[in-house]
């Protein structure tokens, strides 16, 4: 039970201070509702064209200052006539009006339709004065400016009147608004090319560990590549946060602080890697001396080593080095904390309910994400190890397992939560 | 009946041969099919840095070059021994072993760990040669260099072995991949900053009417604004495509040529607007003269007034003006074909079961999507007209209605397609 190893270890410290194990883990569930509790939604807005505004959030309430549409439209192409000239028509006695005047979609309607007259219409033409329906060309035969009608109709039939889309002054998106394709039509349709939104949460990230080599350059034995920068950032994006990549930091108080104080500029700071027991302990202990540290120990597998504390106002997560613990907490801790900062919905991932493919036992005394694919139908283990980057890679999605359970049978149903 | 109308009216297409209703409407589900298979996968491939790879594509089967780990590692903190050594070790009978050197995460041991010794070791330092196991520190003590170890390990405990996470030679992300936080992680892990993954759709989009106007400018009585270009932008956005925007063509059967000429430079050309009957109809009549219609007219409310042609080996889908009608065949219709050109997977749009708030009476003959809003747990309605953005733009998802229903009861469970 790797949850229970800290008791009978207290007097070790004394030896190696810089290797000692996290004394306390608190529970899951604590540690995220810290970790969301300590956020807060971005107050700060900005103006975007309303093509890059897909998804984001609107800030301010919209309405409309016209009527959409603009005066009464032609909903069909047909004739423009006075309804009540229509009463009675049927194919085998129809009524016969006179054309005046023929309106296409962009022209203005010149002539007053009088009982016994119209005017054709196409589809999106202005209402002339004086119809107050359109009669469908299918319901219609037409000899010259002899208009035969088969059918009555009654007013504001096949009419698109004004305002009826958007009405000038109504709320077109209010504060808090995803704004979905629709929306954004609707914003177009009121004339708008702009629109207010909040802004995305700036998400600094910070790599800690000599050890590590950012991609793209030649590696030596003892390195590493970085991984999480990247995890992380997609994270972020995926979230609808921002991700400002400051790199790597060397292990090292004086350095590690200072680029933390730069790191502080932005809504929220993601570290990677120093929050392990043992030396790299120099994150929490240097968080330590700048903020409160509110909790370093999470009885969570993988993701143990994680700590969350409060510098300045801003939240700053420390994440695990190890690839997996790093990538999980993203989901299940920077995830829901990203949405309530950038006003977005809980994350919604499709569940699917399989039964497991091949027995998974393990150790109690932590709540476990545990990695599955799906294959032929089953889910089966895709966890190696936290260090391992295809314990991810390779998944499909993860299963939750208890604290208290210590295997699952072959053949269960599990739900498995798709990344 | 909507649906039914053509039969009689053959006659009337001599009198007014620009304004012909649709003759023949195809089922829906067979304009889908003609739709998706009219479009091919894309095979141009292009580099993008591993940040702006999330969601992309992989086009090409990536091979690690390097064993992630590099070499063997420890995978915790504590000392790096022979695992016979501690053959028999308890807390009452520890082993006691000589610490010769402390290796850090980025430091390369220059010692041989030999019977009867140790290394101190930190999560992720390079293994010593002759050390196969480590010794976590939690169940260690240290005096100076001599360190009590009080627990048995067997070769490989708590060592990540080289090539253990990523083998050398192995696949890491395959051809038609969608690349996720995970699989980023994971081409970093062998050192990548870059992927080559398949481009992104080109989708020309091109808006008829010579009533219709940018947002941002003002209008007059006659005009509308274009919303019909933003909405198929964005649906084009979130289905893996990239939207080039063409703006408003004049309804000129030369101007509608050229423009139409220039957007065959594309992969896909979407217009909005002159697919209906009536005079607007010389979209579909300068299509018959550039290539093949497929077909015109489609058995769905909305979109009846659609069209999908082929030109010069491009897929021409023609959109209805109404905004209703064009948004509800870019999720329909649009959204499948594009993700077939992206190679992603269909869309998972999820789906809640709830009892319908009010009544909905309808014409049969046509497969209706009727958008919904949900409130208090109970879809309602929120279809005003084709011509209305609100229809969408109020609305959470959409009910499927069946040719031959013509009514859904209050209290009847449907199923909402969320958007």
């Amino acid at each position: 039970m790797k949850g229970g190893t800290a008791r009978g270890h207290a007097n070790h410290e004394r030896v190696r201070h810089e290797m000692r194990p996290l004394k306390e883990l608190i529970p899951f569930p604590e540690a995220l509702r810290m970790a969301v509790d300590l956020v807060r939604p971005i107050e700060r807005k900005e103006n975007v064209a309303l093509l890059d505004a897909l998804r984001r959030v609107a800030s301010t309430a919209v309405r409309s200052k016209i009527d959409v549409p603009l005066v009464d439209r032609a909903a069909m192409d047909g004739y423009a006539v006075v309804a009540r000239d229509t009463s009675g028509a049927r194919t085998s006695k129809p009524v016969v009006l006179r054309r005046i005047e023929t309106i296409h979609a962009a022209t203005v309607p010149r002539k007053r339709v009088k009982p016994g007259s119209c005017s054709e219409v196409a589809t999106g033409a202005t209402l002339p004065p004086g119809a107050d329906a359109v009669v469908r060309v299918e319901d219609t035969e037409r000899d010259g400016n002899i208009v035969r009608i088969f059918v009555p109709v009654r007013p504001g039939i096949s009419v698109a009147a004004k305002g009826s889309d958007i009405r000038r002054g109504s709320l077109v998106v209010g504060p808090g608004d995803s704004l979905t394709p629709a929306k954004i039509g609707a914003l177009a349709a009121i004339g708008l090319d702009r629109v207010r939104v909040y802004e995305r949460p700036r998400v600094a990230i910070l790599t800690t560990g000599n050890e590590v080599v950012p991609p793209g350059q030649p590696i030596r034995a003892g390195q590493v590549y970085d991984i999480n920068s990247n995890t992380i950032a997609t994270v972020v994006r995926e979230n609808g946060g921002e991700p400002i990549l400051l790199g790597r930091v060397a292990d090292r108080p004086d350095t590690l602080r200072s680029s933390l104080k730069k790191a502080l500029a932005n809504d929220l700071v993601v570290c990677s890697g120093g929050s392990s027991v043992g030396e790299k302990d120099i994150v929490v202990d240097v968080l330590r001396t700048m903020g409160d540290v509110l909790f370093h120990g999470v009885a969570v597998r993988p993701g143990k080593p994680t700590a969350l504390a409060h510098v300045d106002g801003i939240p700053v997560l420390g994440m695990p080095g190890f690839p997996t613990s790093c990538l999980s907490n993203c989901y299940v801790i920077l995830a829901p904390m990203l949405r309530r900062m950038a006003r977005l919905p809980p994350a919604q991932h499709r569940v699917v309910e399989v039964p497991l493919g091949k027995r998974i036992d393990r150790a109690t005394g932590r709540l476990e994400f545990h990695t599955v694919r799906i294959a032929d139908g089953k889910a089966v283990s895709a966890f190696k190890e936290s260090s391992a980057i295809t314990s991810m890679a390779h998944a499909d999605g993860y299963i939750e397992i208890p604290a208290d359970v210590d295997r699952i049978e072959a053949g269960e149903i599990v739900r498995v939560t798709l990344f």
